[in-house]
């Protein structure tokens, strides 16, 4: 387990490793298992920010009961379109994932349906949630508000999230378009992990406490990163919070508890999850069809200069997936030894033959 | 009428006068006032590439038999939650307003109210409608898709529209939080009132035919425009057109009639109209306290270096709405022409004395 090289990670044998320590925090199995798909999934799609790295906080705020293992998740108000739920605290993919299934079933009955979701957590990637409609021939909407990371145009300080949306929509014979975006220019976790690798970060990405613009990582970290597309993005990560935050009863803007930094209280975080039911605007195959004409002549759109092609949301996740899943996650050797010393800290067997293509270790 | 500065004009007299003239071309009186309230109104926000600009192309598209002067709007398919209209070609305002109607009835019953509209045309600007929710205690949503003069990130010619997304949220004390954005950096209107004025647009904005970034606004009108926010806004551009146009059976990409340079067909816009009842989700009140906390937040945060104060979505358009009502309408004399040679040619009185502060004309 020494050694500063990255080393790829069998995902289902990474799955069973963080689902096994999840559970070690009284996280019932089949929730457990949620959660560490998300993260393995996440790593497999290449956004290593919202992978495996997570682990060590998720367990940290398990451990000090700021996220509640067995959370009881209750609708509070409901028509057959819409419904308000209360995540008791739990984790944000386990309540995510119960509201985006209630989201789904409205939707199969209605048409559409939106669920509104208070006292949640971090919940990893949207896209998780998004593509769960998509099995169902639906297209999915998430989107979820986050400690306040980011100045609104204009401002100098923090006070939105990076709050993320995603939107999938199902395809025919082409992959799905799979939308995941933070409101920022680059997300905060891919901000966290430069630090960690003490790499710099693109200048007009953030500002540092100063409120000037930084390319440090570090200093980024302490000061806050911006919003993407300007005032326009701004306005987007706002009525983001709106949905999320304000309509649902979770907190807000600066009153969302940080996941690093505030150890004191829950996050009190709030998503919102919709969907839409194709079937009940239009013949299933005959949308597909569209959607696959769509992308195909997005695809012929010709390339500016020095772009090798038009790529289509999700299209780059899609290929470091099927990559992965042959040659396995390539895992830094931080996250790597984080992850052996919950293992040890647990007595989570840390399998020294998990079936890796390069593992080197004895 | 002759003279070459800006006149201000009286708003109800210039709606009055718009009215006049597209119920010559057979609107009825009814959906005439509300073409040219939302026309005048987007005058009054400031949104002048909205506004009163568009008459001539309205009336020539409508003396054409391009848009028909009396639709019948019918529900192809209904749930209490959602709605297919066709618009049987009818003015984007007209259908538009209809479905949002038939969004917040939805929403009144059901929580949430998503409609989707085909076979519409241009409906000016999108906060028209979402501000028809706001006054029903609910949020709306807007958006449409436009005829392709926005390359997609990566591309070097037109595939998206600058398909426009409008947000409207209700508060208590404090105004509205009202977004209404192209997807483009700049809307294409702008660009056209630009190359109108002969002045520069800003380098980022627009490509010419050849891929190459222009300052040049009438090159940039025969290239095309660029997404904000690179990729991100790309992506939220192509799914507005995926819900607006694919999903709603719409036109969708180049496959929509371009407003000003193709005069065989009819536009085939689609549109989607939402609305969230905010009585389903929480105590109204408590929403709107909730909304006051955070908009008097977000203007409390320190402003950066060179900026006076941070600004929400909808505050500048309703300074100017103020100003402009006390004031008049600033019209340049080529949009003044434009609507006097429409009064003569359809026999509209032009009034010499309509009541604007500082009218010359003898």
């Amino acid at each position: 387990m020494s050694g500063d090289s990255i080393e790829n990670v069998n995902p289902s044998w990474l799955k069973g490793f963080c689902s096994a320590v999840l559970q070690e925090m009284e996280i019932q199995p089949k929730d457990a298992d949620l959660i560490a798909e998300s993260l393995v999934q996440a790593n497999l799609w290449g956004v290593d920010s919202h992978g495996v790295t997570r682990m060590p906080i998720y367990v940290e705020r398990l451990r000090k009961k700021l996220v509640n293992p067995k959370p009881k998740i209750t609708i509070l108000q409901e028509t057959p379109a819409m419904g308000v739920v209360d995540g008791d605290n739990g984790s944000g993919q386990v309540v995510a994932s119960r509201s985006m299934e209630l989201a789904i079933a409205k939707a199969r009955e209605s048409g559409v349906g939106v669920v509104g979701i208070r006292n949640s957590n971090h919940f990893g990637a949207a896209a998780f949630f998004t593509m769960m409609a998509l099995r169902k021939e639906m297209i999915g909407v998430a989107m979820s508000n986050a400690p306040a990371t980011m100045a609104p145009w204009g401002g100098k300080s923090p006070y939105l999230g990076t709050n993320p949306i995603s939107v999938a929509v199902p395809a025919g014979q082409e992959l799905p378009i799979v939308l995941d975006m933070a409101t920022s220019v680059v997300a905060r976790g891919k901000i966290i992990l430069a630090a960690r690798k003490g790499e710099c970060i693109p200048a007009g990405c953030a500002i540092d406490l100063d409120g000037e613009v930084t390319t440090d990582a570090a200093r980024a970290l302490d000061g806050c990163v911006l919003p993407f597309g300007g005032p326009k993005g701004s306005a987007i990560s706002l009525l983001i919070d709106v949905l999320a935050g304000v309509l649902t009863g979770a907190a807000f803007g600066p009153h969302i508890g940080d996941l690093y930094r505030n150890m004191e209280c829950p996050q009190c975080v709030g998503h919102m999850m919709g969907a839409i039911d194709i079937s009940w605007f239009s013949d299933v195959d005959a949308f597909k069809k569209r959607i696959d004409q769509m992308i195909r002549e997005l695809k012929s759109v010709p390339p500016a200069k020095g772009v090798r092609e038009v790529l289509l949301p999700g299209e780059i996740e899609s290929r470091i997936q099927q990559r992965r899943e042959a040659e396995g996650i390539p895992l830094t050797p931080d996250v790597l030894s984080d992850l052996y010393r919950l293992g040890l800290e647990y007595e989570v067997p840390w399998c020294d033959t998990h079936p890796t293509p390069n593992d080197d270790r004895g």
